[in-house]
Parts: structure tokens; C-alpha cells; sequence
């Protein structure tokens, strides 16, 4: 049996009937579904179907609401608390969107917290929506401790992404979605699951020694990208998607889960900025695609996120191709 | 002859009489030499007098108004707009404070977008000064080229540094301040000085080799640090403190600076928030020092800026030693 090819809509229909037949209600389903069908045809399988089994989990240990109706609300003129009542974060985002555009416009600077909310996707999706807005979007979440502070061999700080988006017209926005650990814990879970190593320097055994096994950095711990610069990083994502909003940091995250294999419960801050209100209202598009027009002429750039916009150009034709362990597997939790 | 032992008074007097012997006004001379005293206690020479001959440089060109009278305007409802006059950094960050300060209070977060400036200092002291307000605050600058980006030989990116400072109750803020290029400039410079090496990865020579002489990576190109991650971090550091501001992108302000050997017209981006507003008024910071102090439980860890505070108890006893051709050097321009 070889890999089992969908088309982005099978992709799309196979995840939330999954959702569905394990008590997600349609509103749900299909908020996350749309966020995993994105991440398939952007090509980063570390966040498509290889987490519904995650999803499906935490929804059967009763750990997520299924029904979950997010809310937004005011806490200062500039800031927007979206409660996510207990569910996976799509929805929560997708709530928010039209409330973060709209203070940003009016405020020139606005931050959306989001808390009670279980975040098991990649930080693009909703950093480029704002971008499309014509808004610049920084987003920060952490997790469950998967990455050693420096000098030490156990996991403290999560994966802790940061994504940052800049609109462009008539172009894709430029969006960036890194994690600060060496490399995103999806794509060691696919290094592990087709068995290929991991450059050094992304994790250690849980014996605390270096390793290029992606199964025993999975069972050990991961390492902060860049060294001490990285996990400063690293810390500063714990204090604004945890402390500052009264979130979880990932150790507590980590602690508190049920570990069912789905998510933690956990916090995202975005920021979102208004370039109309910083003062170059007219020039700065112009401005700024003249530094990417320069930047992309010395030989051997690209810009962050152009592979995913290929994959994006691609994938609707293409489909792609489910790995045949993972596919029964989503046919069998599809049984409810 | 050995280096010339100065006490901190000392340090800040003989940068004011220098500055005010090349045409600063008193008021941006003691803006200016209080920041190089700071820079100085808290051990971090590189960006203490060792520049003081690029400030006095551009002052003797004309590229600095001496006589700069930043202003403070407000571009949107949460956004500050400080023209800095043509003048140093220090003093539009100094007149730029309490503005800030009762902005984010009132908004819960806010930007101040620096324009029209000579940057030549590090982030890390406006960051603190609003921790110490019991706000957090990110700031970010771009400069001249000094980077590649990711696969390139030519410098395009400054050294872009990020700076971060959340507040603690009866602590010291955690602060830190990282170039997202490999090292910081400075240090390169006075890794050159003293004739020490520097790390593999920190730069590249000019003919676009690997090098681990600081004289040719000054000569050449440094790398950022952490590879295509930090390259991303400082294109981010470019369009919050060059596009979106309406200010030079580093490649611009290289082209259009005089090359006096002192700072090129730039901009700097700060933005702060006021924890009070994002929800857990009274419990975020308990729920941070928990955190801390978890943290610091690991073995081998340390809270970033931590050496910086050990520097600033020591040396108002001690004073420091400045190389003794800095200290003939900045007696002859003391001259005017």
C-alpha cells in the first residue's frame, strides 16, 4: 500500500466529518478543518492531517469543547480579550479578524489576546488575513515544554513560534512563521515517522546528549534556534502569550494537560499595526517594494514564505498525497 | 602606558566636554553622555566612549544637528510620532518617555515611531527605563548594512536589534537586547582592538569567505545569527523601523550616510503595553516571578541581562579602564 492522494477538498471534508463524527459541532469542524486543508496546500504537513488524530483526541477526552463559541471583548481602547471558551483556536481567530482590522484602523495599534483556547495550527494563517487587510501582524503562542533554556537538558519554554506579516499589493504578503526551537515539532515528527535524521543542534536524547534521532529528540528535549539569542526569544514568547495575558506559560500548559495527544490549553497575542497611522501614509507600499526588489536581487535570496505560496499555487491541482498508516488511522477515528 | 582608569562621573564628563567642544548644545550633550555612561557601567564597552569619535564625527561633518529639538506628535490615537530634528538618539527617547508611558497606560498598548535620528546607542536602556514604568516594551532600529541576507556574500541588513523588558516587582526588569546579527558590531570592534577572534558564523571576509578575524569581517560582511531565522528577524527589524515608519531601510541609510565613521540617519520602532490592560490586573506579575523562578531552578540558566546588572553594582566603585589610545583619541577631539 503506497500513500493515499486527496485533493485539498477531500482533505477538507475527510477532517471535518472526523471532527464531526467526535463531537465537534458543524461551526467547529469546520473552522479547524479549513485551518488544516491551508496547511496541507501550503505543504506543511507538520500541521495538517498529521494533527487530527490530536484533535480528535482531545475532543474525545473531553479535554476541548466541540462546542465552543468564542467572544470578544474590549479591555482598554487598544486591546481585544477573545475568549475561546474552552475550544480549538480557529474559531477564536476567525471571530476576532474583523474586530482586530477594524481597532487597528481606528487606533493605529491594537493587540488581541486570546485565551482559553487550545492552538494545535501554524501562526500564518491568521498573520497573513491581516496582512490581506493591509496590516502588519506579529504572533506569538506557546505550548507545552518542548525546548531546553540554554545550558540546561530539559524542556522548559514551548516550540514558541513568532509569525510577522506585511502586506503587499497586488503581491502575497511577506509572512514568516518560525518557531524558536531549531525546528518546528512537526516536522521532527515527520523526520521520525519516515525515518530520516535531524541536523545537529536541534535536540538532545533524553539522556541530555546531543542526537540526530528524530525519535529520541521527541522523547528527549528540542534546542532553541541561534543559541542564547534564540531562547531569549524563546522567553519573550512565554511572557506575551502567558504572562502578559494571564495564560498558561508551557510549563504550567504542560502540567496541566491531560496529555491526550491533543493540545494544551494555552494563549496567542497578536499585534497588529495600521502603516496608514505611522506616517508615511501614501509612499510606504512603494517604499517597501522597492527593499524587496533590492533585496531579492542578490543572487541567492528568496523571500520568507515564498516556498509556501508555491506549494499554495501547486496544491489545488495536485492534491496531495496522505501517508497510508496516517489515512487508516483518520478512517478509523472518522468511526467515531 | 597601560588604559586609563576613569570613574563613571568621569566617563560622563569627559563625553559631555567632547560633545560640547564639537557643537553639541548641553542639553543633547548630557542626553548623549548619559547614555554612554550607562553603556559603560553596565560593562558594555562597545557602545560606550569607543563611540564616542563616530558622535563627534558627525558632528563635525554636519551630518548631526548638535542643536536638535526633538518633538512628539501624535499620528493616531495610539501612535506617537517623534521627529528627532536631525538630532542624536538619546535626547527625542528622553523627551519621548512620558508621552509614552501615558499613552500605553491609557490604551493599553502603543507605538512611538522615532524619525529623523542619528541612532548610535543600545536599545536596552529606553526598554528598561519602561519596564521600570511597570510596562513591557519591545524596540527595534535598523542601520547600515553590516548583514547578509541568507545565501548572499554583500552586506543588506544593519545589525537590527531586538530589545525586550517586561517589569518586576522589587527586581531589577528582565531586559534583553540582541543583535540579530551573529555578534554585535561593537563587539566585533573591540574583538579587533584587542586582537582576539571571534566565533565560526559570525561573518564573512570580503572576498566573501568564512572568518574568524574580526578586522576582516569589519572589512567583509556578518552573518545573523541562527541562520534563515535570524536573517527573517532582521528583514522583520527593517520593515517595522524602516518601511512602516517612513524611514531609511539599512541599505538606504548605508547609501545616503556620509561615511563620517559615525551613525547614519535611521529610525526606531517601540512599542509598549500595559499588562494592567490585557486582563490579569492584579495576578501577571506573581504569575511571571513563578515563572522565573522555575526558570531559574534549571541548572545553568540565567535570566538574559543578568550580567549587565552585575556589571552596573560593581562599577560606580570600581570605574573602568579605557584603552589608552581610545582615551588619547578622545582627549585630542576634546580640543575641538
Amino acid at each position: 500500500m503506497g500513500p493515499v492522494h486527496l485533493t485539498l477538498d477531500e482533505v477538507r471534508d475527510l477532517a471535518r466529518r472526523c471532527l464531526e463524527a467526535n463531537g465537534c459541532d458543524s461551526t467547529n469542524a469546520r473552522a479547524v478543518a479549513a485551518t488544516i486543508k491551508r496547511a496541507e496546500a501550503d505543504g506543511s504537513a507538520g500541521h495538517g492531517l498529521l494533527r487530527l488524530p490530536g484533535y480528535v483526541a482531545s475532543l474525545r477526552s473531553g479535554k476541548v469543547r466541540g462546542d465552543a463559541r468564542p467572544r470578544v471583548s474590549q479591555s482598554a481602547p487598544s486591546v481585544l480579550r477573545v475568549d475561546g471558551h474552552g475550544g480549538f483556536a480557529p474559531l477564536a481567530l476567525k471571530r476576532m479578524h474583523d474586530d482586530l482590522v477594524a481597532l487597528t484602523r481606528s487606533q493605529g495599534i491594537a493587540a488581541a489576546a486570546l485565551v482559553d483556547t487550545y492552538h494545535f495550527a501554524a501562526l500564518w494563517i491568521e498573520v497573513e488575513a491581516l496582512a490581506r487587510e493591509g496590516l502588519l501582524a506579529i504572533a506569538v503562542t506557546a505550548s507545552k515544554p518542548a525546548v531546553a533554556p540554554t545550558g540546561a537538558t530539559r524542556a522548559f519554554y514551548g516550540t514558541n513560534p513568532i509569525a510577522f506579516g506585511w502586506p503587499r499589493p497586488g503581491e502575497d504578503p511577506m509572512v514568516f512563521d518560525l518557531a524558536t526551537a531549531a525546528m518546528a515539532r512537526g516536522e521532527i515528527m515527520i523526520a521520525a515517522r519516515d525515518g530520516h535524521e535531524v541536523p545537529e543542534g536541534v535536540g538532545l536524547g533524553a539522556d541530555g546528549r546531543p542526537t540526530t534521532n528524530p525519535a529520541r529528540i521527541l522523547d528527549g528535549v528540542q534546542l532553541p534556534f541561534g543559541g542564547y539569542k534564540g531562547a531569549a526569544l524563546a522567553l519573550m514568547v512565554e511572557l506575551l502569550a502567558g504572562g502578559l495575558i494571564g495564560e498558561a506559560f508551557s510549563y504550567e500548559a504542560g502540567t496541566n494537560d491531560n496529555k491526550d495527544g491533543g493540545p494544551a490549553r494555552g494563549g496567542e497575542l497578536i499585534i497588529a499595526l495600521d502603516p496608514a497611522a505611522f506616517g508615511d501614509a501614501e509612499g510606504w507600499q512603494g517604499h517597501a517594494e522597492r527593499f524587496f526588489g533590492e533585496l531579492e536581487s542578490f543572487e541567492g535570496t528568496r523571500l520568507p514564505g515564498d516556498r509556501r505560496y508555491e506549494n499554495r499555487a501547486r496544491t489545488p491541482e495536485e492534491g496531495i498525497d496522505v501517508p497510508e498508516t496516517l489515512h487508516r488511522q483518520i478512517m478509523s477515528l472518522c468511526d467515531g
